[in-house]
């Protein structure tokens, strides 16, 4: 069985890896650190809609997500654009925590496993 | 290769998913947030049993549990309680780190891996 | 499909579980607390590559991290002291967030999931 690797970042890690039928994305980030909770959320789902489209799968086949939020207060509104963005008829699991990321600006972090 | 979701919320997410041999359980918290941690984290494990057993798992095939601790001051209480519960014979691998979670008087939220 | 166990400790949890082609492996944290966060990086990729050792993958084989910082601004640091250890041709997906650890001293804390 192959492992596959999409989107390396210089040497530190890539954005993707599949193995034996299974896609695993790594936290994704908003690109754009100067919107709101809304917009880095849609931005951070646009990319892992890229990601698992990259790695022949889909929104549709996601299994399990984790999800970090800068601030808990923000979870409602996190909620309502992943609520208009996940396949209501495959819903995936999910854990969402609160922990201070990467940047003092980014509000979202999410990684999620899902099937090919 | 099927997968298989359990107890749909909303258009959110759901409880756990099957596939490909693997059980996977979102981050399970407690339903009676009146209770200390070691109440909340029975809690957490009791409903942890029924979603293992209604996709065909047992806590003994348990492979990889991800708890999260609202203060890491109730890691040795929260021990307790897992340890009494968890099958002696069959310990998964774990990461225990501190959280805030959903609601101030959440203490503990549990998601796993397990096999069928 | 069989489950291994490594590393058992008391009825808490094992290090390692090898389970239908993957490794998983729970949260490492450095045995020396009085190092500094890259001294304890260095720590904890050693256990993770001895454990992989021992459930028959190598760090060329990781599929996903999971890095718990217990402060942010050490992300630079812990990312130099991976980057010369990540096989660079292999890279694996990889979340990296802050939170508080079982120890105050304690500064950093990784899990991973790797093929056989």
């Amino acid at each position: 069985m192959n492992i596959v690797r999409h989107n390396p970042h210089g040497r530190l890690l890539c954005d993707a890896v599949e193995y034996n039928g299974l896609v695993f994305l790594g936290g994704q980030v908003p690109r754009d650190l100067s919107q709101d909770i809304k917009g880095q959320t849609a931005d951070v789902l646009q990319q892992i809609d890229a990601l698992l489209a990259k790695a022949g799968s889909h929104k549709s086949k996601i299994i399990s997500a984790n999800v970090w939020l800068a601030d808990m207060r923000h979870r409602e509104a996190m909620n309502e654009v992943w609520s208009n963005w996940v396949d209501a008829n495959n819903l995936p699991c999910r854990a969402t925590v609160e922990a201070k990321l990467a940047d003092p600006r980014m509000l979202v972090e999410i990684a999620c496993i899902a099937a090919k």
